[in-house]
């Protein structure tokens, strides 16, 4: 796996259940997958010889970002390197404006967008469109490349230091969707449940699995929706297919990514087979794992790194969480914390979605900030006994 | 954790998740766990210098087995290790003689025993009590040292070769079973459902849980038992409690054993909190986490080296498992095949416990000799479709 973050970290737990041997190449051995794994290579993805030498004894090269340069992949299918996704599909999700394009084609619903070359062309998208999104074509993430209030003068700065542009009518909505599948270059797919992804500034803080309240026929046709995208584009491993469900109730396509997603950390526990295992036996070419959910109700709930230094260390933190929370399964990434930056995150199960939601957003906000969004004392309130036969 | 085999292996995957680093101390680099571990150091558990530098700091030192010599780990405690479970503890893990002793004291069933110094011993013991067990005090393991037809010429034989000797009456019984706990240094306890654990040829092969048609009053007795060993004998981290269930229902207590254990693999998938999760969390003076069943049956199954060398590839067979049991979860250790070496498990889970376990059993004998025993055919016979949208 080229990348060493918390995907490949979170791969490799599942790359050992199968027998496999996960190599990752590394930009830093303090990488959250590099801590772990026991075959690290150094190397990042612009480096050629890095990854020829990191790809050498590999049955298959996939990735835990998208930012790998489409030179190098062709360099090394061309050296007969077995690279899933290969770079025709792997475009779609570098490239907005392709993508955008390639979709629209499809028939799937995309935003109106236009590729935005001189600051003129966005005040005539705008004048058109109205509120409008601007988007640099390649690199963005998690809320970065992405600019709300485009003016001239920003489009032409940005113009001027060398990135590449389009913009994107708003689009009045509801929520956030994520349809997550996976197919084997064998052909055969599998979807899991669609799920609601809850933003807070560009970023996803929570995953609803199953997408509450969301309509049966509709839940049906968006995983349809991705199976042919996979399908079209040559996908093979995960797909992961953001969708926005506007204000009317239809579901129009924002991103994709190629890779495990965060809207699937939710399967870890939640489904009989968790993204990371799937993804394994998709770039494989084993035959795909069962999809169904473990449990009725299931969320994750990332965990960020709190706005301001936390004076209780993460330790104590996760002692006072499971002493809470018994049940609540914590996924930790090795990380520092930083503001905003995803550290780990927390999943919690059970039958109904507003008491399982609610527990993990306690979860979450614990251990980003050591304080009980519900104002439960830690000194004061008694620990809820483990289940089981509490005696000692 | 001392041992590096798939113990020590499955445990690297739940310590991932909870953002530690597991070292391992591995005797070959080829073991399971050092195949997949960033922090593997050389040595064996009988050289106290390669403890000693394992054990530099390490929050706390366990072991995937029980053949740590307990000078080594007396050294250790003595220069300020965190060992869990401590060697008092373990020591009754290590030598059955003293377990039996110490058991028989606290009021539990066990079965009549005695030491065994010269065949006389053997002799009497057997005119006393009808057919008996021969058993080495220490080192047993999978039904080695254990012998079921105990001659004078068998006893002198052993003793000669300085193997130290028990013989135990043998108990007639239905099944054998096992309760599994955790016990933390601060003093919690929990347990997860009695299970039975199926056997062939002395070695575990299938465990099924909940033990089925297991009185309420009886499982609980069980687990209080259980806990009650583990807090009087000051174990932290795992104790699996093997028992015989006689053929008038009452239990016995077999063997114990101090850290993850083959009855308690069912958990990765079975559990909300897994064996090996909870194992660190104890070990780590953590609370523990919940321990109920994420399922009504869940049948583990051993897969074994088979008898003969297959023809057949390993990664062939885990392609037809999958395509035949999109549900079942399989673990391999990258162990080589040996006959009746443990190269594995797979677990299913389900409603019905009969269907669940004839899935299992299914499962891990076509991984172990490549043979379907129900005579499925691997070429005739249409795959099963991966649930969820099965489009491609």
């Amino acid at each position: 796996m080229i990348g060493a973050g918390q995907l490949a970290r979170m791969t490799h737990q599942a790359a050992i259940a199968l027998g496999q041997s996960l190599r990752v190449l590394a930009v830093d051995p303090g990488e959250p997958a590099a801590l772990v794994c026991a075959d690290v290579r150094p190397g990042g993805a612009g480096d050629l010889d890095a990854l020829r030498a990191f790809s050498r004894g590999c049955a298959a090269v996939t990735f835990d970002h998208e930012q790998v340069p489409q030179e190098n992949l062709r360099a090394l299918v061309a050296d007969g390197v077995n690279v899933q996704p290969g770079p025709d599909a792997l475009l779609h999700a570098q490239d907005k404006l392709v993508m955008r394009r390639r979709l629209g084609a499809l028939g799937a619903a995309v935003p109106p967008f236009a590729e935005v070359l001189a600051p003129s062309d966005a005040v005539a998208f705008l004048a058109e469109h109205g509120p409008s999104v601007l988007k640099a074509v390649r690199g963005g993430y998690d809320g970065r490349g992405v600019w709300m209030e485009p003016t001239p003068e920003l489009v032409a700065e940005l113009l001027a230091a060398g990135t590449p542009l389009m913009i994107e009518k708003r689009v009045p909505m509801r929520r956030e969707l994520a349809a997550l599948v996976a197919r084997s270059p064998f052909g055969q797919a599998a979807a899991w449940p669609v799920v609601e992804t809850v933003q807070a500034d560009g970023q996803c803080v929570q995953v609803l699995a199953p997408a509450p309240g969301l309509d049966e026929d509709r839940a049906v046709a968006a995983q349809e929706l991705a199976v042919r995208i996979a399908s079209e584009l040559g996908v093979t491993g995960l797909l992961a297919v953001e969708l926005f469900e506007t204000d009317t109730g239809d579901l129009v396509v924002n991103e994709l990514a190629m890779r495990p997603h965060n809207s699937g950390h939710w399967t870890i526990e939640g489904s009989r087979t968790s993204q990371f295992e799937q993804h394994l036996r998709a770039v494989l070419d084993y035959p795909l794992g069962a999809t169904a959910p473990t449990s009725p109700a299931v969320v994750m709930a990332n965990v960020l790194g709190a706005p301001e230094p936390v004076a209780m260390s993460v330790d104590e933190r996760v002692h006072h969480l499971f002493a809470r929370f018994p049940d609540v399964k914590v996924h930790l990434y090795g990380k520092s914390e930083r503001p905003a930056r995803k550290v780990g995150h927390v999943t919690a199960l059970g039958e109904d979605m507003e008491k399982v939601r609610a527990k993990a957003a306690l979860a979450a906000e614990w251990l980003s900030t050591a304080t009980w969004a519900d104002g439960w004392s830690v000194h004061g309130s008694p620990s809820p006994a483990t289940s089981g036969t509490p005696v000692g």
